[in-house]
């Protein structure tokens, strides 16, 4: 067990109200004018978040700071001034966003830090707690602000003069929330300074509950490849021209979107996904044959290989409902991300700390995407997921079981310990 | 031949270079400064082309009137005053509208009245050549205005108060182009004071082009019934949705829509059709799994109860997709126009005008609407289509051979005079 005194750990009192009520605090903190819920990032909602985030750090004797890139860090030191173990995730939310995602993860880390703090337990490296700034990227378009500047990747994709809705610039939003845009690069954190990553969070999907498992284990963050297709066939009246006669771009588009679900059966993984989420025809009137049907193909898998061999699929049957209606196609690539796998040593922590807490697990990948998918290019990460009920996220209806956020915090706190005990990542470990 | 001297009726001479010239006069007025074409009704490029009609129809004698309605109405007197033999269809266009969706019908109809002057010949019966006022509908959303007012039809669906795309109402629209709303319904004229009415068009479709005929008989203009179909689905991530915990409400939809072909060809006649022209997913967003689809589905045929069948058959593929999917459909009804079948006496007296010239030809139905349905509910009414190279329509692109352009007005001028040869419409006569 890698030194942890069972006794030790057994000591620590990870609480299910407490969680819960944190998490109720901070939803509160999103309640708006209009009835609705949210904490965009950068709005006056996401600072209240903070604030109440803040308090319950004061008060577990953390020390907090802001860093260049807004991300907003509460530390309790340990024997060893570094490096440090960070548990992260972010309060900004979606729109009608619930009260897990994020959340969750920023409040187990308190939980964590609580029980600690009961146990008069000081960890040999300091723990870091972490909310990422700008996860969700509702604002601006792009997300995990906070989590890129912190792992040194490439900043330049967030231009300076993006706009929000309102028209107003990045540059200008950021400033007034503290953050000054031309020095967010200075938020990178040395390698050495960090022992390693976990991020807890909501799965977001079903996969748990169906399982039945209480947590799981994240083996990877899916990969994405996004393209826009058009399909071009003849605008023409829907009275006067014959079946046979038209070359009609939605009909055409239909029979390859139709087909989606079975190519993704056919072949991809168990957790391959594909998604045709917007759809646009010209000219769109109900008595013209749509002349033009532009939409977008998304495929996700945590092996890249797996994700071209469905877009090749999809392309196949593209080409042959393009070849019998007489329609043209062209794609144009929108995005492409590899997979990001989990640090080994660090999922083998997870797993034993699960087997330690005596819950069952599933390794799953992750569908979405996390601050972990930035953390994981720099610093050793894992992600620990908890059930949503139904699946359902990205919604006031997401849900997740107090049971299960207890486990999920159990699991984090054990996972810190081993972590904690371990020199490093060593390739014995894995 | 009732009468109709077969020596006359060679005499007549009709000019094929005539009517291409008095057609490239009138697509000439509705030229616009940003180098486009139309002539959008009651727009200044409309008025011009109706003063360009005006001017040819003052050189052959005819006199000239704009009813209430905005119709304007040039006729040859015959020995009786009334009934009268009308021919007509419409000036105005859609955007980048041709050269002879509407235009045709009222060369084609000088072109009678010029024959008939160079051969001296007075008809028994007056013949007005009446230019429809806004046949297509295009600046208020709904069209045959002028038809629907001389027919006595429902006027109650042009609302005074409509606006176009600038914001300006009808009523302001009309005025400026001397028409009183409110006196529109004065245009109706008396069933006794009509004869026949016949309508000559393009088709606008396929049919004639592939059947190698220049000249179709209408038979009915098809009906057409128009709903709205909404799937409510679950929207939900893109990424951490498993495929078989997805609701997707375009993927609903697309099975439906990708099978309408299949369903028209099993469940419908020669003539049928059925399109799906517009299509909007909620939220429209690359990551997320659509939540609602709502698309059109449209119907047409020249018999009824073939729409209804054809419908009835996309309701039981919906009902298959939605209990498959798990999602749930609704719909709600937008139109639904019965087919107006044409008059059997003009009908047989086309087809006789036809085997006079020496015309083979098709016997078909019109799915497009035209000036032709609202006449057919109070007058004896028949259609003569000629061909549109490759069907196309409502396009810059659309033309129709000048041979074609000849046969048509042949077969309008031996139909006048078949026509004019009767008593009026007669159960025999069918």
């Amino acid at each position: 067990m890698n030194g942890i005194a069972a006794n030790a750990a057994a000591e620590f009192k990870i609480d299910a109200r407490r969680i819960a009520d944190r998490l109720d605090a901070i939803y509160e903190c999103g309640g708006r004018d209009d009835g609705t819920h949210a904490r965009i990032a950068y709005s006056p909602e996401d600072r209240r978040g903070r604030e109440v985030f803040s308090e319950f750090s004061r008060r577990l004797g953390l020390s907090l700071r802001e860093d260049p890139a807004g991300n907003l860090i509460a530390r309790r030191e340990g024997r060893v001034r570094e490096p440090a173990i960070l548990i992260g995730s972010h309060l900004d939310t979606v729109e009608d966003g619930g009260k897990y995602d994020g959340a969750y993860g920023c409040v187990a880390a308190l939980e964590v830090a609580e029980a600690l703090a009961a146990a008069d337990f000081v960890t040999e490296h300091p723990i870091e707690i972490i909310v990422f700034a700008d996860e969700e990227g509702v604002r601006f378009g792009n997300g995990m602000y906070g989590s890129s500047a912190f792992s040194g990747g490439e900043m330049s994709a967030f231009h300076d003069d993006d706009l929000d809705a309102e028209g107003v610039g990045r540059r200008e939003v950021l400033s007034a929330f503290g953050v000054d845009v031309s020095r967010s690069g200075e938020a990178v954190r040395s390698r050495a300074g960090v022992h390693a990553f976990i991020e807890p969070h909501v799965e977001q999907g079903n996969n748990l509950n169906r399982a039945g498992h209480s947590v799981g284990v994240v083996s990877s963050i899916a990969g994405v490849l996004r393209e826009e297709i058009t399909i071009r066939g003849e605008a023409n009246h829907a009275g006067a021209t014959m079946m046979k006669d038209r070359c009609d771009a939605l009909a055409t588009a239909a029979v390859c979107i139709a087909k989606l679900p079975d190519l993704v059966a056919a072949h991809g993984e168990k957790y391959s996904v594909a998604t045709v989420g917007r759809i646009d025809v010209v000219p769109n009137a109900v008595n013209v044959i749509p002349g033009l049907c532009r939409f977008t193909l998304e495929v996700r898998d945590g092996d890249e290989a797996v994700m071209e061999r469905i877009e090749r699929a999809f392309w196949a049957e593209l080409a042959r409902a393009v070849s019998a209606s007489g329609a043209t196609a062209e794609r144009r690539e929108l995005a492409r991300h590899a997979p990001a796998r989990m640090n080994a040593w660090v999922r083998a922590k997870i797993g034993l700390a699960c087997a330690a807490c005596g819950y069952d697990y599933s390794t799953l990948p992750s569908g979405a995407f996390h601050d972990a998918l930035q953390m994981a290019k720099r610093f050793p990460t894992g992600m620990i997921f908890v059930p949503s009920v139904g699946g359902v996220s990205h919604s006031r209806m997401e849900q997740t079981r107090p049971e299960d956020l207890k486990a999920g915090a159990e699991v984090l706190l054990r996972t810190i310990l081993e972590l904690d005990a371990c020199e490093g990542e060593t390739d014995e470990s894995i």
